[in-house]
């Protein structure tokens, strides 16, 4: 996990123990967002491997994605009653509170997952119907490594790499989706694998947007825009023209 | 929709503006509530009708919903710049902040309802194929409607009786999924059909989820409790002990 040391333009304050405080809250963001990439890692590696061992850890460890995000989101709302931040530091901790929700639910995806995956080794699927998977997983977890990087240095470059990414990942879904369709109409004994397959690659496409999410906070941050329902396009041109 | 006008329990502020800034929100939401409400609505009718062209204005008019979310998440961020709101105000502030994106993203789902009926529309499904997502649908269409109802009043009890309910909308979309998985397992000409009827029942779970999402913001609201990740025992204990 990147580590967040760079804080010359988070402008200083007065009080030192309130950019302490606003440091504080940014590095445990990305201990949550360590925390549920390795979430993420576990259940696409038990899916691939039939693991249940592995799918169970990763369904008992939820408590501690959910733990971290409540402990965060209750430090920012002591942050905004007891400092009362404005400006840079107010869409600060606002991005922060949206930010855990998203990779909460993402830990969420990742449990659903790991649950799948026990479902699948009943089955004992063979490993090369879950190669486009497989490599879905990749892309998926790149997302959300390069969202987390892109919040760590608050880059709104990165950020607006990452949203653009996500087109592919969907398309490489909805591939997914027409194949196992196919799969299914040609072998109706297919379909409890074919549909666990689906699952689980819904799952992995919203932890796409999830992570695109997160990238829209750190534009938020960075520009004060908000750039969620617009296209990618204007957003673009919209931060060229500023 | 429920108007909100029992501002009682609201403490009174130096500033009468502060006062109706505050009303304001918290009447935006259900406003924002009442739109995403009939959305869900005209989808489920144009998925049980083959409706395309109720589907397609559902899909047209959901930039209504995204454009008001920004309008009351801006609004928000304003109110806490300018008012440092602390204790209950800030509390309110958060749920709305909150609720908005949880009724957004059930707008999302019904968007999505609104394609899977366009494309369920080419298949021509039997009316009886769709009777028991109709009844879910009506189910999550009341889960929503008392959670936006337990919104405006704030009421805490009317909030934990739809985080109750919301188990019988989980058993019934489960059910539907036995049911379709079967249907596909007989006759794999079915398949497209059952697998649309499954996206289906899968959007009204998640909107059922959301809705007690807003449910547990009422309480963190009313109560100052954070309840997500625990279960609903524990929760109601806990409010009887306080």
């Amino acid at each position: 996990m990147t580590n967040f040391f760079d804080t010359d333009h988070l402008h200083q304050h007065i009080s030192k123990q309130y950019d302490h405080e606003l440091l504080d809250i940014r590095n445990r963001v990305l201990t949550l967002g360590g925390l549920v990439e390795e979430q993420v890692e576990s259940a696409v590696t038990a899916l691939v491997n039939n693991d249940v061992e592995l799918a169970e850890r990763v369904i008992s460890d939820d408590y501690k994605v959910n733990s971290l995000e409540v402990s965060i989101d209750e430090e920012c709302t002591q942050i905004i009653a007891l400092r009362q931040p404005t400006a840079r530091d107010l869409r600060l901790v606002v991005a922060v509170i949206k930010t855990i929700t998203d990779l909460e639910r993402i830990g969420d995806e990742a449990k659903r997952i790991a649950r799948l995956s026990i479902d699948l080794a009943t089955h004992y699927p063979k490993k090369n119907q879950l190669t486009e998977v497989e490599q879905l997983a990749k892309h998926v977890r790149g997302l959300l490594r390069e969202a987390l990087d892109s919040f760590a240095r608050m880059d709104v470059d990165e950020a607006l790499r990452v949203v653009q990414d996500d087109r592919m990942v969907d398309r490489e879904y909805e591939s997914i989706m027409r194949q196992q369709i196919t799969y299914m109409m040609e072998d109706p004994r297919a379909i409890p694998v074919s549909l666990d397959i689906m699952w689980s690659a819904r799952s992995l496409e919203r932890i796409g947007d999830r992570s695109c999410n997160i990238c829209e906070y750190v534009i938020y941050y960075a520009k004060g825009k908000n750039i969620r329902h617009i296209s990618i396009e204007q957003v673009e041109k919209d931060l060229r023209d500023t």
